[in-house]
């Protein structure tokens, strides 16, 4: 019997009174409607903060709202939940210590989904590249479809889509910046009269110039000779064009200028007809 | 016999009494009964969690319910056992902190374990590849198999099997999301008519995305001269197709182009047989 | 005299009384006690727990149930030592804080020894490979020999055996799988006509999938024209194999198209004997 | 009732008086001002100490303050928050310890973020390159068009822009510091006079010099006989040019070098009109 | 005079009293007997437990017993010096804790240290090579000449030494296993006769595998076509031989197959002696 | 009435009496004086020390002097500042505590900063190399034109000049020790008689040594046949010059056989106007 | 009055008495002629213990000694500060304590530093290359021409020096330990007698091995036919030379046995003069 007694003792003395119960749950409550308001007051901020950025597009904004929503929440919860875990006097750094193990292991392996992220906040807020822009990324190029908080997403223009950690992310080469620049090489027989291939190329490319000003913004330029090999010459000439038409335009200047060099070498030179098709324009 | 009586008091003094005993067992069964509150509260609410996304398919949810449902009850457990520990005053945290050389060195080689597993976490939430995908991922080329929390398998399409720690997966081209391109690249002699090929790969184009509309989804657009050598002019055509099958439709496309370019090439210019093997269409 | 005495008193406060010791022994003892059978319990428990994994062939269940053996074994002892030493008032604690220093390095200089465990261990649970398989690990193909905690043994059909660290192991080609691919690529110059080399592969690959249905386990297939040179036509076959067997059949489909292509093209062009020799099959 | 009276009495006596609180508030009013003060004093000091540094432009001067004056306002800012929740005995170590296990990730994330800043303000203070230098970095070469705390933008002449982050800048080329050297090599046949060709190209860069003196701000010279193979010698000049000029000035000499060579030779050898063909200017 | 008592009786309250001086030393001089007796004990273990390894040679036994010896001894030592400081009131830990700047530097520094320690200690235990095999070790090729406890030096055949720290060593490629495949690739003229071929082939190598039975310790097999270009044919044949003769095995069949095939060609096609010399044997 | 008393009351006990504020202010001037006192003792010490370094040239050793006072000035201020903020029992250590995780982040960024700074101090006292070194580092060849103690500035022959922090530099190559060797390689057709060769490169090379003995400052050597090819033959000959001149005698040695080459082989052979080009000195 | 009588009790209290200030000068005193005695000792045993290392030369014994006794000095330097500060109730450790954020930036950024002296401490005492030694390091090959504590210091043959810290030597391939080996390759036209070369070769490299028995230290021996190619046959030949001697023997070898073959093929075949000069000695 005595045995009993102790035990109901020892059970009865671990045990709370009612009234120690009934206040606690108050605080828990008073807790949790100041957790509540703080998060409300701190989305608040956030959202006004993010709304002064004037020049940021709406998709950006509202993932960054979202994120800092989220890391506010649980935040407020975290520090919420160890208030109240200490009210009952639940040693949590105890645990907390005892769990340093798989901590440590934790937070390392964690670290390169952190420096996504923080890479993440600078991308959206420095505008390194927008979606739309055409860019090169740890050598895949292509169009910038989608930029998140941990990844950006670029499309090939064979179709194909990277998606790339934005932490991996260590330099970029932006192609949608200012202007890019068309630059025609074009190769002929070392014999070939080169004031003459220099003035056919001006000629096609301010056509071009003129044809194309949507196109071609900036001025052209014929260099002269780049390159002398033992058998031929390379000249070169450039044109300043929109963002990523070099391309374009680098094509359409090839074809015209084979076009008249071929006419303007058949008719000064009917007779050399086994070199007529050395010309090459690259 | 005072020695012995001595030695009989210390131990009993050590020994504890039995209400003590029994409460101890109670206070454990208490312990859990708690326990296995907890973690079905725990897995109830994850699953819940899980079936609100929406997109996620089964395969995907039972991957990652099992993953948290483990990670609900040992963390539990870990906790039960801290305290029932505790409870009989063995010094736990005094072991663990001795345990602090073998923790440095086991966190440090678990680390690349984490985040294999926080990868493995992020790429089945947001989706940057399924089963089923053709998929690049470290330079090697195949047909996603399976998704699992720790590794990615990618089959070759000649059969061999690649087994990727998520951890490893730094930046992934994904093949199948909207559409490829197939290029269609097709060398011609120097002094052959550019705008005859032009025309007859337009024509042939036209033809292959009629017949082949399930595959060639897109526009085929011929760009013109890609490229002048010495000896030769290279002319690019690309049709838009579904993805991945870009590879059929440049095969089938080549074919066409260079028989049709055979028999032009022939009528126009019987005498030239010895420079009509001189064709290449890669 | 006095002197003496003094330090006489001061060596004797400092000597226990032999209650203490005798004490002591027998706690000493209960604990070995505990600690035998704290052992035989884990290893029990963990053998079951192995033995549920149906299946793990022999030689992993017991490298694996050697190893958690191991680990509960040294887990216990360690434990017991530390106790022990407590008893004695040794300062454990202090005496591996001052060792921090080596700690820290040998912690470092361990953690590559702890990744190759952990390795190990997933590599011995998952199934990424078996002893037997053809595999290819960082760039290194050949059988796999041998599987262990550590290391895994790795034979090139040359003979040379490569021992590779379980950590190094990043990601794996399994070439044993489901199936292989024989890929056959005949290269033929640029006039013959494609239509019939196309029926020869047809009807060989045809005749020797008949012949070895017990290794070309799955259908041949003459995908056409891969690849157009100048001088040259390339046209491919593939063939699916049992788990690499695609060797084989690549050198067996070599043979037999090269003879049949041969008999066929000096039947149809007698004249032709000069470019009889242009034919290749790679 | 008597629960509730407990109840109440608890809550009072956690409830503090109002002269605490209004002395509180007075204090919190009085660290506010004081944290304000703080903050001027610090940005005027910042402010007087950049403006020492003479040779620092407006743009970098301005980029500097601002990161200065936002390095005081966030501490100031910390100091004042922890010393206010102090105040209410939140225990904010604690709550700060508890964290840590996330505190190591963002630690470890955040790195290379730090990096970048404190290699930014190297770069700033430092000199090692200006807006408008022609640098190389990482393999990429271009003009600096800005210089941030944490990012570089490079623009290449071709028109496409590059970020690089201060932090992965490692070793900087300046191309723009104090002069550039034109290499002129020219390649003649084996059997060509060397001295009358070192003698033409001697008398070519000398005028080129006279003309562009701009330009060719040092000495020309002709080195010699750079290197013989079996057909060509290569003969070596070398010309001092104004810093990201030699490009001009090597494709003008190779020009120029080039008629007079072809004049000279076509005088001496008019019967060598085969081999007249084989100079080579690179 | 008051104040040089004052300084005496303070200096002499520092001065410890005789007894306690020859208890001090009573009580280091027991210390010392019990390390002695520690490590003599600890030694003994060792070896016997060393002496359990029997496929251990008596080389690494005495390398690994004097590391362990030392391990042993100057860890008791450690613990002595430390037990002897703190008997003088020392406060060591404060020193080392002072210290610990440096400890962070030397125990990083130290790190590949004890990453050479570890992996030689694996290294003579696992049996990965022996000395006297010819491993390949991180590119580098020869024979081993001694393993240590920290160093693998590796003689490369044209005798140069090769010093790897143990901790380098990531992955073994081991010749000396258990037998080498020499791989005999036979180059022909397209037109040549595969079967008359692959017979000689077949014919010499059974002759070798008779005369060198010693040396080629498996079964000798002709595959058939290995490659197929536009002008030649490969056939390859493989002979199982023993660890690294393969070499010496493939020269002489390259000898023998070509005086054979030189042969049976001349006889057969005496007029084609301009193509005879076409024969290659890689 | 009673309320503003006791808010009075609670203000004044924590206002400090006007004594205590006083010898405060004392206390403080003490340790700025002190302070002082320090940093110039240190600087005085650090400057005769340094003149000690007999072989240290004035910039270095002005570049040491600015860097160890300032490490003298701003530790001396750090524990000035912690001091004083002690005397107002400012909780420095909570403050800095709490910005642990900032520290981490700040610490493990500026540590490239770190070990640049203490690479810079071995670089200025081990004598690597100096001011006009020719030298290359990580792959840039160039003159030294300033050390400091974060960075290096390399100057390339062309003009543009190379930043490298310190820390960076793995390993140096020091053109500008003891000597240079030019090696002068003739390749002459495979008939030429190799004692001729010899003898010409022989009588050159030593006359060139008398000639430029300023620059050729060691012995000339004829080493013999170098390289054999099918057509060509290698000889090589050796001159041992001043640092960093072998370049200009490579070219002026080349220069001079080809002359000599030339003659001898003209007067031999007349009738071999065809080879007599095939002579190459590289 | 009363406020400055209370300053000056406040700063009596303050002020240490006279025999406080006397007995601290002594003790003081007494710590310094300890430190300096503890040096003695300690520098003693290190160069008795050095000297019992027979094979150690006089130079790195040196070094080592230098380095053992700075450490030795400065341990005791530190130790003596830190208790005389501790003496004047100085925080020592409260100030570390704060130095830490500094610490761990520099504990990371010197940790390289320590690397390098633990690995010079190893080469100095593991003889893995001494000064005169030819080595190869990192890609560089040359001349030991010093070792130090932290550098090592390597001379190429053409004079460059290349300064390398000890803890970048990963591997070392050491050329001066026991031999070199002469591989003297002879390409032959595919007709040649094989026989008749071997043969030849024997008999040069038997007159060579007797003529220079000073660097020919070993066997040579005539291995067979190396490779086969269409056109060429290469027979290989070794010769077992001095350490770093085999370049001078097959320099020697080529010429002497190019001479031989040259007199052999003239006299068998005077009419195949066409086909003479294709032989070639690599």
């Amino acid at each position: 019997m005595t045995l009993w007694a102790d035990i109901r003792q020892k059970a009865l003395s671990d045990i709370p009174s009612l009234e120690v119960v009934i206040w606690d749950a108050i605080r828990i409550a008073i807790f949790f409607a100041l957790a509540q308001f703080l998060i409300r007051v701190g989305v608040r901020i956030t959202r006004r903060m993010l709304s002064l950025h004037a020049r940021m597009d709406e998709r950006r904004r509202k993932t960054l709202e979202s994120l800092f929503t989220n890391v506010i929440r649980y935040t407020v919860y975290f520090v919420l939940v160890v208030e109240i875990l200490s009210l009952f006097h639940v040693n949590v750094s105890a645990i907390l210590a005892s769990a340093g193990i798989v901590g440590v292991a934790v937070g390392f392996g964690a670290q390169s989904l952190v420096k996504d992220l923080i890479s993440g906040l600078f991308i959206l807020f420095e505008d390194q590249y927008g979606v739309g822009d055409i860019v090169q990324i740890n050598g895949f190029k292509g169009m910038v479809i989608s930029i998140g908080i941990r990844l950006t997403r670029i499309q090939a223009w064979t179709g194909e889509v990277q998606v790339i950690p934005n932490g991996q992310i260590t330099s970029v080469t932006n192609y949608s910046r200012t202007h890019s620049t068309a630059v025609i090489d074009v190769t002929v027989p070392y014999d070939v009269d080169v004031d003459l291939v220099k003035s056919i190329m001006q000629r096609v490319l301010l056509r071009l110039q003129e044809e194309r000003s949507d196109v071609v913004t900036g001025p052209v330029q014929v260099l002269g000779v780049q390159d002398v090999s033992n058998t031929n010459l390379v000249i070169r000439a450039t044109a300043v064009c929109a963002p990523t038409k070099n391309g374009e335009i680098e094509r359409e200047a090839h074809e015209r200028i084979k076009e008249e060099l071929d006419r303007a070498l058949h008719e000064n030179e009917d007779a050399q007809g086994t070199t007529g098709g050395e010309l090459a324009v690259e």
